[in-house]
């Protein structure tokens, strides 16, 4: 089913699992395939920045996205298909509509700058993978260096019909997302599905500026769906509490370049995956960061039980 | 009384006050002073990047440390004196210090990129200044773009025998500081104090892997003094209780360009700071926006009373 | 006399002139505006890029702006008044007009990114210094690093009626300076005088384009005037002669860091200046260096006979 | 045969021609290997930065690989195989060197800063594609926005014992060939071919400072290898005498984004390639800047009848 304007919700970022020597571990994918239909997601979106898509060749990120979708069947899988060219990108957007993907996701290159180079490369993007594929749009200034103010968003929106969502992911970002519910309410911008990212940091208040649910990989899904739910059901204090609860553990997550490290280890010691693994050139965890992340597992597992996961990490390592 | 190797504790970062017509507002000044002063803070850092010092002329930069440096006469003083120059860092550094502070502080210009371009230049800037002057590296890449590796931090530190501190605000940045404590107990590195700045998101763990304290612009110096304290003394839990307390509006003020504008909101609700203007060009603070912060306020004041600022701002504005 | 949008012909960019131990020298100053004057620039161009500004303090600043305005009574003086901050900028603005400065000039801090952040910079800039203040644009995205199409350069002209002028340094910048000269045949850009710098890496073919003259460094201003007087007189192929004997030189001048020293050793040579010094932190030459452009002049001197500046450099340094 | 550190002579960079419709022109490939061996070239660098490498699918790079290696049989063939991983990376790699290949070229990913960060990248790209796959690293900070230092290419270099040549295209560059060639005489670093890129900007002299020949993609590669043999033959004159009748043209075709327009168009009028298409996203070359070309030729022809093209471009196009 192909992605719309209307899509809300939670999906779920994916990590792409490896063993140790860094092959791709096919059974770890259909257990994450099977933990986010089990936990009530409503899509997965893979090979995005967190999937380590750009250390995988052409043929192991068509498998990849085959793999999700064919054992994800519930969800709505939407597949990362940025590429420094337009060939990479067409070829592995087609494939995975052909499998049976629901959408494709599509970042910046860092190189852009002004508003031209940006309009004009996205409306290059969609046409080149045509425009009976709905595809997401991704702003994430703080990883991938790209400024796009609200306007350039509304025109690469209104330049493209088959953009139907915004991966909203800057930071900060609050008056962003007004600004383009704004748009809309004066009739310049057409129906946009907003999910936001950035780790769900601030998921919180992003959902009551009018986000349509998240998109983020934080190790916890199940938090992430309830407080979606709980702030659409305008239950604001629950919501917080929940989100408060876990929010030194999202914020740990959050590091830029250890957070991966975080989430894979998190989804290792969860079952989950086999290796908590990147295939290189990765980032690894101390033994001291798995011993934090332990104390906050069980911190927020006072409140939320589902965080209790045991034993905590050996301390010799 | 010069700042030594040996300082602890917390250092406020002040913002600059401001008439809402761009004029230094001189009483707001003391008052923060006094303010900090009467919380407890070991130090207060002026005319930092919070500081808006960009944006001031020379005689004013040197106008407001000597107010500060005056008034705040129990705190040791830090007057920040990055500048494209080295003669106006020169000329406000020998003023300050002839005032009464108690050190400079000094960033990397963005424009550095090899490790050598970096270490050249703070040797250049120490012995420009003069090396009877204690001085601040700030370490913040996530702002400044320049990124150092602990080796480096350690060149600058050993070349340099009058930089007495370091301003830790990498992001991530916890192994940072655990590997440069490595440093000092392999011998490589001379004592050297470390406080947390990065809006203090990490300051709970930051201590616990090593950090003498925190410098930060937060505007409840009270908890991080709190939180110090509490994990100096190594009750951790009750540390982790009182800054998770805090952290959702911690977060919320760390938000890049916004968070002064969030800061300055706080301190005038605080009757501290007169006005929360800042200088143009500066970044304002949406009404939806102060709503934010009030709930915020108003959840941290469940657990710390010291948050209750009454009533929520208006809805109208 | 304030530069008006007819201003055009050959403005130099000085050098500041310092004494070895990084003072001022007043008299190297003096020798510079005459030796402009003499050769028959249109305008002198002071406290740019090339000018070491940043390392500058304001009242040394103001203190050089006001020696080449007394001197150079008989040329356009332009400011560069660039600064990290709008009072800074103002102050220096107004100082320099009051003596007698034809106009300022203003680059765009390497901090801007997207168009609407450049083009807002630009206007409270002109509204800072005042719009009785006629000032230049310059758009040297290879050295400052911001990138301004042409539709940005023409919101910025249009929303500032004191700006006069732009400083045309974009590379490649060809089709910019024919879009430019299209906006106007079309009626949606004002007059507006285009000088071109980078160096004259290009001067011959943006002369062509429309440019109206040339406004950079290169040591034979002399050059730059005439070729902009034979391309204004339609002599292409003597424009292009005399431009091709100059291009090696041009070219080992135009080097990203190094080509201040190249320049300032020239000038030495030609006895304008009394000491290549730069202030602190600068780049020297080397010996090699000295010797190959020795050998460039040599070369040039068997077209050009300016050139021939008698004795190379002596071999040991 | 595989490249050595005693590589020498010229190297072309080949452009990958492509039919007007963006699909890969192979028989132009063909004319342009034998285009490269007829003029004298010592090797040919093809899916560098000019030849539109990041517009290919992984298929298509090696297919063009294979086709360069197999007919131009008495040329070394070099294959950039830069890549945002590791795994396309040595893919390439190895299937070019199973073809007949000479070498790869690898340049440093534009997000690497830190010294410790641009040797580890290296070291492990190394370890990647095998130590039996001789390499040459390409320094082009003006393009891809990495700075390394002469040490850390010596570092590099002595990491890994299948690095055997420099692209060296630093800008400004003369002084670190000398510090390079100064490293070899006091021993610390081991034999290493350098060949100059840069689009031949300063041949002229980095041939005195110890290259051991050019490696970039200006149109007439006759032309680089006379200056290459000139300056190796101790006919310093001489050399520059031919270098400086093509230098404005070099530096014409030297204009970032735009120059492999002009080159494609040039070697299209030389018969070589079919069409002077890009693949999308390409930049066009206008027909004023193309009859700016045409007259650029003429006058190089004036000195080198190789220039001489034939007729100009039609006015109207």
């Amino acid at each position: 089913m192909k992605l719309t304007p209307a899509a809300a919700g939670t999906f779920a970022i994916a990590p792409t699992p490896f063993f140790d020597d860094g092959r791709i571990d096919e059974a770890s994918i259909d257990r994450l395939s099977d933990f986010y239909t089990e936990v009530g997601c409503d899509g997965v979106t893979v090979l995005g920045i967190l999937g380590e898509a750009p250390k995988l060749e052409a043929a192991e990120a068509e498998a990849i996205a085959r793999r999700f979708v064919k054992r994800a069947e519930k969800l709505q899988v939407i597949v990362g298909v940025s590429a420094p060219g337009f060939a990479a990108m067409r070829s592995l957007a087609r494939a995975s509509m052909d499998a049976g993907a629901s959408a494709v996701m599509i970042a910046p290159p860092p190189s852009l700058r002004t508003d031209d180079q940006i309009t004009g490369y996205f409306r290059q993007a969609a046409e080149t993978i045509g425009d009976d594929i709905p595809w997401v749009l991704q702003d994430y200034p703080l990883t991938i260096g790209v400024q796009m103010t609200p306007s350039v968003i509304r025109k690469i929106v209104m330049d493209s019909i088959s953009c139907v969502m915004l991966k909203h992911e800057d930071w900060p970002g609050l008056e962003k997302i007004s600004t383009l519910r704004g748009f809309q309410k004066d009739g310049s911008l057409r129906p946009l599905s907003i999910l936001t990212g950035n780790g769900a940091l601030f998921l919180d208040f992003e959902m009551e500026r009018g986000a349509d649910g998240a998109m983020t990989g934080y190790a916890f899904p199940e938090m992430l769906i309830d407080v979606v739910k709980l702030s659409q059901a305008g239950r604001r204090d629950a919501a917080h509490d929940l989100f408060d609860a876990h929010l030194p553990l999202i914020r740990y997550e959050q590091q830029p370049g250890a957070g991966l490290a975080v989430r894979k280890y998190i989804l290792q010691k969860r079952g989950v995956i086999a290796s908590s693994a990147q295939r290189k050139p990765g980032s690894a965890i101390t033994a001291t960061a798995k011993a934090e992340v332990d104390y906050l597992l069980s911190r927020v597992a006072r409140v939320d039980p589902r965080a209790n996961l045991g034993p905590q990490a050996a301390a010799a390592e």
